[in-house]
């Protein structure tokens, strides 16, 4: 069973994750990616049965589950950081706080295609990615013990991904986390000042200077943010105030699914194909239509490294002005 | 002139630094560690001219500065994060704050021996080097303007270092950052509900289980902590309570350097040789002598990528406890 801990310092929960348990020999070589052929991958057609049941997927009617037939399926991870079973018993040791690694981890195979990238999926199977993230959601925050529900993809092994076959993850947790809080308090802190949305400022902001807009839609802004950790860094952002990412209209979630692409494909080629990360910063499952905070979504190219100063300060150097990173993202295509 | 710009949702500082402007195409080739000879080395003896000119140095009697004949060399960064130079200059732009890039960023040249690593230095010349960080803090604190001065040192290309010949680095900001005022405001929580310094609980805790110790000697222990982002994280905290660093005494220096390299070394020899950081986690010099705070040293091994989830949650998964770490580095020499 993983353990979940908490630092009694910073009050930040790590999880200790015995199914992937690493002794130091493992760490000798650095990880990548292990490039395997579609006849041995776990997520390409014909090897259902080399993961976990499927919990949700797109399939032909006449197809069966754990089968082939689907254009996406959606499966628990083989080697999850939290598990579904079990109780949370929370206890102490001293000092120190633990309880039970309880959660969801799912891994969404956006695609059957082994070799194709999520930027190159066609966009009506793009849209089919964007709905199962929120058929996750819903169906996960029926699960009482699950307070945040976090939707985030690594592509590259620099950026953390294991398998090349394009993917996406999903973790339930049975605690907020400490980055979401962080960003809940200081939207709440921004809203009791000025009785605004944070989120709404920035969007009416960045719209009317445009120094920082890639491009836009009827439902979202794509920009680089004011003050960007990395180079790149690309946030798309909801034009009208909606907390919960799962709340989101039918159109909202296709003009995501298009605005997400476009993103994707511009960074692809400015960059090189770069290793990256997007994450989906929503609201907790457990509130919902806050006036506060405003879900979005983050892209980071991993581009640069993490050292010490970051490490001791949470402060970031970065060597590209966010103006001209969305200059080049904006000329691009 | 760097720039510092604020999140205006979580107030985390970035610094868009323009002394090391990157375009896209800079970032196409991943980052690696130049392999450069002595001869092309600006950290070598003889090639003393190569560098801004030297703050501080340990070097021969009849010796001069900026010449050979130093055992150790403190410089200005050539690229600085932030400039002693110059306004900070607090302005606005609609709803965001920046200010200019004001504070110091010198580099600690440890050893003029190119191809020594930190953890291979004699003990008389490694005492040198946790001296130098003293001097330069006692020095850096006298500028008003300077709130906070951190330590740090990245080890090979994958934890941030960009030359071989071994080096630290310190970071002198107009701010105290994120992370500093998180761990001081949850330490001083703690000190508030028990009127006791967290630090000096969990020393009390960490000697008395041996769990997670792996050396100690008269000033200071060595611990994997209990709830580590990361494999093989390594803590080192002075055994009585101490809140500055730039506060120790000779004998804490000096057990300082000896544990330090203790540690180096068994990292060194159970991962082989990984890349990693070090940082000083120390109270900012305009506070002295509180309570609640303790400084200690952490050693990070770049073993495992930061991926979403990470960047999304502030959570780590991390594949290995703390006790098996603990345990083999223990158990190593």
């Amino acid at each position: 069973m993983p353990e979940l801990r908490k630092d009694p310092v910073l009050g930040r929960w790590v999880i200790i994750s015995t199914e992937r348990a690493k002794r130091p020999k493992d760490f000798k070589v650095a990880p990548e990616a292990k490039l395997i052929s579609p006849k041995e991958c776990p997520f390409c057609p014909g090897n259902e049965s080399a993961t976990p049941p499927e919990v949700f997927a797109y399939r032909d009617n006449n197809s069966q589950p754990n089968e082939q037939g689907w254009t996406l399926r959606v499966i628990p991870n083989k080697f999850p950081a939290l598990r579904i079973e079990g109780e949370i018993d929370r206890r102490g040791e001293g000092i120190y706080d633990r309880m039970n690694g309880i959660g969801a981890h799912e891994v969404i195979i956006e695609t059957p295609d082994h070799s194709v990238d999520l930027a190159d999926l066609e966009l009506t199977a793009f849209e089919k990615v964007i709905y199962a993230y929120r058929q996750r959601i819903i169906d996960l925050q029926r699960d009482k013990r699950l307070r945040y529900v976090m939707i985030f993809k690594n592509f590259g092994a620099a950026a953390g991904a294991s398998l090349e076959h394009s993917h996406s993850q999903l973790i339930a947790m049975p605690v907020i986390p400490k980055r979401v809080m962080e960003e809940m308090d200081g939207a709440k802190r921004y809203y009791e000042y000025r009785e605004r949305c944070i989120f709404c400022d920035i969007v009416v902001q960045e719209t009317k200077s445009r120094k920082r807009l890639i491009s836009e839609n009827n439902s979202f802004i794509m920009i680089c943010p004011f003050a960007p950790r990395f180079p790149f860094e690309t946030w798309i952002v909801p034009r009208t105030h909606i907390s919960n990412f799962e709340d989101s209209t039918e159109q909202q979630l296709r003009d995501l699914a298009s605005i997400l692409k476009d993103g994707l494909s511009r960074v692809k080629k400015a960059l090189t194909t770069p290793p990256y990360n997007y994450i989906i910063h929503t609201t907790p499952v457990t509130l919902k239509g806050i006036e506060f905070y405003h879900y979005h979504l983050e892209i980071i190219p991993v581009l640069t490294h993490v050292a010490g100063f970051e490490w001791g300060t949470g402060f970031y150097i970065n060597p590209t002005a966010p103006e001209e990173s969305a200059s080049y993202l904006k000329n691009i295509i």
